[in-house]
């Protein structure tokens, strides 16, 4: 099946927000055999309706973002329902829900909000748990004489459309889909390693097979490394895969703070850690993980050298004569932060995010990362991002969850790194 | 002027690759008064054609990304030139300088590289220092009978793209547009307040004047309230949009944790933040500005209560008669971080992020926000976020930023909230 995507929303046009509907929608289609064949980003306005009327002549599933809220830009269930000739009917379940939700938040309802209720005739409203609009579903009968089968229409923030797509349109698409051309998606999920040696390693290899459809996701630090094919093809080619490229893959679905965590829980381990450069970045993600707290004890924030000597219990001398940025200070912090949390494991950050700070010997994009445990000497590894401070703190996190992992898993903990044991 | 992007490449398409372009070249256009009215992503091939021949007759500016390279799927250049009637003839410049290129990197050119030579009559090409293929502009003559006045064609990687772009595409459009039909964009950034509210205070009566362009985006805990239309306009309702709303305005273009950092050095005053429901969010926030390291000495992410008394000394018997989510603990938390760190000025948060831990008297979503001041009373406001776990984080870390910020403002702490003082 082909899908067209109809982005709406001028704040996308107006380059305020990254459009990520293409990529992410592109990637959830992929395992049920739909291809995204064109994406277009319109205004709130007339050109909603255009779009429409294009794609539906075009692709066999529509799928519009944005334009479902409150206000008079959001136009386009209005578009929907003219282009289609579908009435616009209040539905009480609806308004139900919208009042309780203001009333439960204690805010008043503005008479705009009652839009949010309509639905077109023949259309099915699609429940929405993270925001107030809902969605709606236009099934073929709905569609005549267009070629697409399946129009949807759905909210444009992510945190709603995500939970959206897989709660509701995904199993609808997959109920009526062609099921002779099966595939099974598998991703291994990887950290420490580029995409390109990924290909190199393994992907290459599996491409020229012909019956795998081989995608690379890459961020900064990590790798998605997606198969699509037959279940027996991806049976067939894991063995190199995990032979090849095992110890840097840390889970199958799973975040890499969701299987740190996982990983904790189940030793029954607790942690805390002690960031300056990552400034609450690792704590954060961490605690982003529902039952963090069974073993997330504390995180200590110490940015200024006063704090980190009378939180953490760093030398004052140490930081002296080796500077806050270096080998002794990442472990005394990792140390420090055990101590002061009675944790059984400590992670530590220190380095220079820029853009000011760097020297010579520690230019911008430095990085130590510490790891103290109970039963092990305690680690640093140093690593070198030169990027700007956004990605420098997602990687210099990224490193220091991977250390963790790698300790917990027993794997080798300094592969592919510049790494020593300090002391 | 009006400006539409073309992006070519299946990867895009495939959702392998992000597509930033939109929001990158949006973002470089809106200075010079170039809006752009559409985007669309299409794959390599004749939508290619189709697309460019649409978007020549609508917009005054047509950019395409991708599909200059050498192999066979690239044929942008090909379509626009078989499109406007030029005919390709080799540029012996760029032949040399692709030769140089290659030797320069002691690989072999193959023969398909020379296609990037080819320039259509008419055209002219653009430089680029960071790959082989050069961009080309097709200046308005080439153009005739269609409405565009300029072509650019442009390689799809963003490491190619954008410095190509300030090189020679900007000057090049500074240089020729129109400066009679100059609008102005105004971004007003808000927090504290819902979108629907904005619009009923303010947003509706600026749309009926007709000359002002109005638009919305929300995120969590945000709304960016967004004026285009002439300076002149813009200026007149102003007054209106500060009594109405002004207090909830951050800024006009910083985000909120910049505007925080800016008014904390710009007052002199040192923070540090201690955190329970947000896991270190809040520091995580702070520490994304450059120079925060000025202003910022510590974030203490107690998420034990163990640890909310061994480190904030947050007395034991507060914890065990109030709960750990509550206002005492709250202000105990903000005055123990201000103690332990030496700061003027400190932030704390304390709530239920879930999905578990909730009650009848303190369900899944409620916090309490403690700001401590030398020169004030502890503050603590209670908020109630009954949204997913990661929403919650992000808008609870929100209203620590507004809390604090509404203080180095002088305005009233409690503005649309439950609040209320402690002790």
């Amino acid at each position: 099946m082909q899908a067209e995507i109809i982005n709406t929303g001028s704040e996308l046009l107006l380059g305020l927000v990254q459009n990520t509907h293409l990529a992410w929608l592109a990637a959830e289609f992929a395992p049920l055999g739909i291809s995204v064949e064109r994406q277009v980003c319109v205004p709130d306005g007339p050109p909603v309706r255009e779009a429409l009327e294009q794609a539906l002549d075009r692709a066999d599933v529509v799928i519009v973002t944005g334009g479902l809220g409150p206000t008079s830009d959001d136009i386009t269930r209005d578009a929907a329902a003219e282009l289609l000739g579908r009435p616009l009917e209040t539905s009480e379940e609806i308004l139900r829900a919208l009042r309780e939700r203001f009333a439960l938040r204690n805010l008043p309802m503005t008479a705009n909000n009652e839009r949010q209720a309509l639905v077109p005739l023949g259309a099915q409203a699609l429940k929405n748990h993270f925001g107030s609009a809902p969605g709606l579903y236009f099934p073929p009968a709905t569609l005549t004489p267009h070629r697409a089968r399946h129009l949807i229409l759905l909210p444009g923030p992510p945190r709603e459309l995500h939970p959206m797509m897989r709660e509701s349109v995904l199993p609808l698409l997959r109920s009526v889909r062609d099921d002779n051309k099966e595939v099974e998606c598998r991703i291994y999920r990887m950290t420490g390693i580029g995409e390109s040696l990924v290909e190199t390693r393994v992907g290459a290899a599996i491409e020229k097979r012909g019956d795998i459809n081989v995608g690379y996701c890459a961020r900064p630090s990590q790798v998605d490394f997606r198969l699509i094919g037959p279940s027996r093809a991806l049976d067939e080619v894991e063995p190199d895969i995990l032979a090849e490229v095992g110890e840097w893959i840390y889970s199958r679905g799973d975040t890499l703070e969701q299987s740190v965590v996982a990983l904790l829980r189940s030793q029954k381990l607790t942690l805390a850690v002690a960031e300056s450069c990552t400034g609450g970045a690792v704590a954060d993600l961490i605690t982003d993980v529902p039952g963090a707290s069974e073993i997330f004890l504390a995180g200590l924030v110490t940015y200024a050298n006063t704090a980190k000597q009378s939180l953490l219990s760093v030398p004052a001398k140490l930081l002296e004569k080796h500077g806050a940025v270096s080998e002794p200070v990442a472990a005394a912090m990792a140390e420090g932060a055990r101590r002061a949390s009675g944790s059984q494991l400590a992670l530590s950050t220190t380095g220079i995010a820029g853009p000011g700070g760097g020297s010579t010997e520690k230019p911008v994009g430095t990085v130590f990362i510490g790891l103290a445990a109970q039963d092990h000497p305690t680690v640093v590894h140093r690593h070198f991002f030169p990027v700007d401070r956004a990605t420098f703190k997602n990687m210099a996190t990224s490193a220091a969850m991977d250390l963790l992992r790698r300790h917990l898993q027993g794997l080798p903990l300094n592969a592919g790194t510049e790494s020593r044991n300090s002391r």
